[in-house]
């Protein structure tokens, strides 16, 4: 087995110099102190820094709206957590016994604050040009995969938007349902789109999640329509 | 009157190589198009990682908790207006007439906005360190004089950790009168302390911010009691 350096430097290409920082990065906080909590707050802002550079760079005639849902794309939880996994960063983690029998090195958000607390890690021992190569490196090709900024709008917005271009009146939402115990509630909400006679429903577990289901639903109908 | 390249090397000690980029940092979308929309985006993400990076070397034992508070105090909208107002930025500031005739130079989150554009645009005529030494001695000051951490909780929190710290009951709230329109209610909240026979009240436009105001006035009587 690899160790943590070789580790690094094979599958992220970055050569530790102070092996003490890679360790810290890669230690959980049920494993005891110096761990990658503090490094996890530098590397969180170094990230937000290279990727709002990238997509700055790469959509030279992005809104400041678009560039951030860009930048959330590329930043969220799932994706740095998928970004994680594609050089086994799970299997270098050290877990406190708990967090070990169940799973921790798998979950989502450890994966992805570890793999922050890296970016951190590398930013302290080889300074801003060694963080932004290994983060470019790791982003370039979800960059260029990025859809539409339009798409990554939520459905209501991206209806709304449908059918004030099209000069029509805005849908209208109301919830149906409501189920469940206190804090466990079941949402049911329909949005009517009258213009096209349209109406359909959403559920989740708020109330903006059924509108958002229900809106998803009305932009697919309206897309089988135009086809 | 200095032209804004002027402004720029003798204000900010900064003296832009390309002065659209200084242009641009400077006009509101008020005056049209080139304006600072897109560099504000930039430097924001310059700015919370030259501020995480300062708070992470001068605070080397706090918590990340406390340097997410410490940032949070230093790139405010208060703090970045009052930040920009020194230099005078205001009065550089391209506006349109609408803006200008409300006063537009004078507002906070203008001033906060053009003041990110400008670390953004910085960052681009000169790069991260150019960036880095502008915003570090803009700030240094106020790094200096940031508050304990724990003064930068809210008065809720506060409370709560006093109380357990000494092993008491925690405190109990109640709305005790809501009063005027929808959506300009007005709220009155207590909080009450039993293990010191303390009942404070607080009032705000929100629930949460008249229970805050009660916890700080229970906070306040709790420190004269010790006095």
């Amino acid at each position: 087995m690899l160790t943590s350096a070789e580790w690094s430097e094979s599958r992220l290409g970055y050569p530790f110099r102070d092996p003490a920082l890679l360790d810290a990065a890669l230690t959980h906080r049920s494993a005891g102190r110096g761990n990658y909590e503090r490094l996890e707050f530098l590397g969180d802002a170094v990230l937000n820094f290279v990727v709002a550079v990238l997509v700055f760079q790469s959509y030279p005639d992005a809104t400041e709206g678009d560039l951030s849902r860009y930048r959330a794309a590329l930043v969220s939880g799932q994706t740095l957590a998928e970004i994680a996994n594609e050089p086994g960063l799970g299997d270098q983690l050290r877990l406190g016994s708990g967090e070990l029998k169940t799973g921790g090195f798998r979950r989502e958000s450890i994966l992805a604050d570890a793999l922050e607390a890296l970016f951190g890690a590398i930013y302290l021992d080889g300074g801003p040009q060694a963080a932004q190569a290994v983060i470019q490196g790791l982003l370039t090709d979800r960059v260029a995969e990025l859809p539409e900024a339009h798409e990554l709008k939520d459905p209501k917005t991206r209806l709304q938007e449908l059918l004030q271009g099209r000069g029509k009146p805005l849908p209208t939402y109301s919830v149906e349902d409501v189920s469940g115990e206190p804090h466990e509630h079941w949402f049911v909400a329909s949005c009517d789109v009258e213009a096209y006679g349209l109406r359909e429903r959403g559920e989740g577990t708020s109330r903006r999640r059924a509108e958002q289901a229900a809106a998803q639903r009305v932009l697919e109908a309206l897309e089988r329509q135009v086809d």
